[in-house]
């Protein structure tokens, strides 16, 4: 990209994961001029954990060949629990240790930049928002299939970020309240227990000490291959059980769109993460879904797609808060 | 009220319901100076409606001994279906042949006033955020418990409408997606067909057909008085059928309420509608379930109350809408 493409302000974004912290620079139209990615170390705990993150950021601007003087504010992307207002990272699950950790203030210091915090669904729902599947749209649903079921809400161009954070935990909300699976939260019937990677490889296991069906996937189990990937790989490929598993996968997912249809009524519910990649057969199945269960109007109109970013959703969304919250909208 | 009291402007709010059109004059501080309700006489048709609309108008501005210069604007809440942004109902279950009436317009010519359409159970929603049980938050969830259940939700002040106006149909979520009990709207396992009025009787009506047990609700149904309100009085009675009853009840909107807590997170959520006179014990099975199910900071923290604004809160929360539209906020 040529400097005169460029459009001023730029903005840090800075996603935080478990195993690797993920930064860019991006423009003030969402346009990404670097990416990097380094280990986060998170059992090192939260003190050489800010350093990290703020490693990635120095690196991501070194890579996009502007200065620090060229930013204008940083964005921050984080797994949960979290005070976002406060800037607070609270039990995190993913990064123990780093309870009650003011992550944003201490990034902030060490910066020298103006910082905000978001919860890295929430930043990658409006990175999609932003420059992704979903540009142009007022209102939007993220689901991220993963190990869990993440996700965001925009709202006229707005995080639903909730009173105590924990807006779009879309993989809680109960879809089964009698005899539900349980979820690695501990709660029973939510969504995520049925429509994760990890529940689908459950239900796969389950299904294959039932039955004595000829499948692929035993080969997979003994191999030690059984994963979200191979399953939707035999299931393409015909192996009955793994295409009996994956539509019911979609099935799970259409109720979870259908419930947001009908709460929230967006124009368009993306789906992104792993799963993303299962291609046009499975995205297919969670359309057929939701025309069969929700209402008439949104069954015909609400858009039902993959999401575009990739893994760079959450530093281009974090980017894109700290343009929120700190841009001047009328420059740029 | 004295005039001194009466903050300017003065806002016109009227809400058309199947049986009765309630039409009210609300100050810019949501206190209403008037309040009246005339038959709809839905059978007759959109162009006697609409004129029933502004007779019941006319009389409430007339109760508030204000004069029609006085009104700054109108709302008007009526059910749906509708296209709240195009001011038009669109297949209304409640108002057979009113399809596609662009009821806004045709009664904004009538009354010579800037008119503003919303769906009925958003406005009551509105309502009770601005001078109901919800004054002072920021984001408030609405339940409406009566022949079905409906629903509005508010989110940093604003009434989440939806793309296709189809925003907080809170009584359509699944929470039951296998082998769940049909709805009126014909999907299955949605939260109205386990919590609404209806629902509540016909699980006691199948109750009694299952089994012998002795209970008053047997009675009830042998005069034709098996009703929402004498189960919860032979509940408060200490009948065993009607105590379950009521518990699974308020089982079932507790699931709804941890849904909305896990999506939305508001600030409050709140139970109003025919079965928000149930009483103190109704409402505290609704938290027991609400705390067991729910995330630790909403379940500790999210406030769960019934609406204070009873029918009133409808033609409130109309004129409200109006003043959002309409209203110079930095007056009054």
């Amino acid at each position: 990209m040529s400097a005169t493409e460029r459009r001023l302000p730029f903005y840090l974004g800075i996603d935080l994961g478990g195993t690797n912290v993920k930064s860019g620079v991006v423009d003030d139209e969402g346009r990404s001029l670097s990416s990097v990615s380094i280990e986060t170390h998170a059992a090192r705990g939260p003190e050489a954990g800010v350093a990290t993150l703020a490693e990635a950021g120095r690196l991501a601007v070194e890579a996009s060949g502007l200065s620090w003087d060229d930013i204008a504010a940083v964005g921050l992307g984080t797994p949960g629990t979290m005070d976002i207002a406060g800037g607070m990272l609270l039990e995190p699950p993913n990064l123990p240790g780093w309870n009650n950790f003011p992550v944003r203030d201490r990034l902030a210091a060490l910066l020298k930049k103006p910082t905000v915090l978001q919860n890295d669904a929430n930043a990658a729902a409006y990175g999609e928002f932003w420059v992704g599947a979903g540009k142009g749209v007022s209102s939007l649903v993220l689901f991220t299939l993963g190990t869990g079921v993440g996700g965001g809400i925009v709202e006229q161009g707005k995080i639903i970020e909730g009173r105590h954070s924990h807006g779009a935990e879309v993989g809680h909300m109960i879809i089964q309240m009698e005899n539900g699976r349980q979820c690695g939260c501990g709660g029973y019937g939510h969504l995520e227990a049925y429509a994760s990677a990890t529940a689908l490889v459950k239900r796969a296991v389950e299904a294959l000490e039932r039955a004595d069906e000829e499948t692929a996937l035993r080969r997979h189990l003994a191999a030690g291959t059984l994963t979200a990937r191979s399953i939707n790989e035999e299931s393409l490929a015909g192996d009955p059980l793994a295409s009996r598993l994956m539509r019911e996968t979609a099935h799970y997912l259409a109720v979870g769109a259908v419930c947001l249809m009908h709460l929230i009524d967006p124009d368009i519910i993306l789906f992104g993460g792993g799963m993303s990649s299962a291609g046009p057969e499975f995205i297919g199945l969670i359309r057929e879904g939701v025309r069969r269960m929700a209402f008439p109007l949104p069954a015909a109109k609400t858009i039902i797609d993959y999401a575009t970013l990739g893994g760079d959703a959450g530093y281009i969304g974090a980017a894109g808060c700290a343009r929120m919250a700190f841009g001047e909208r009328s420059t740029g």
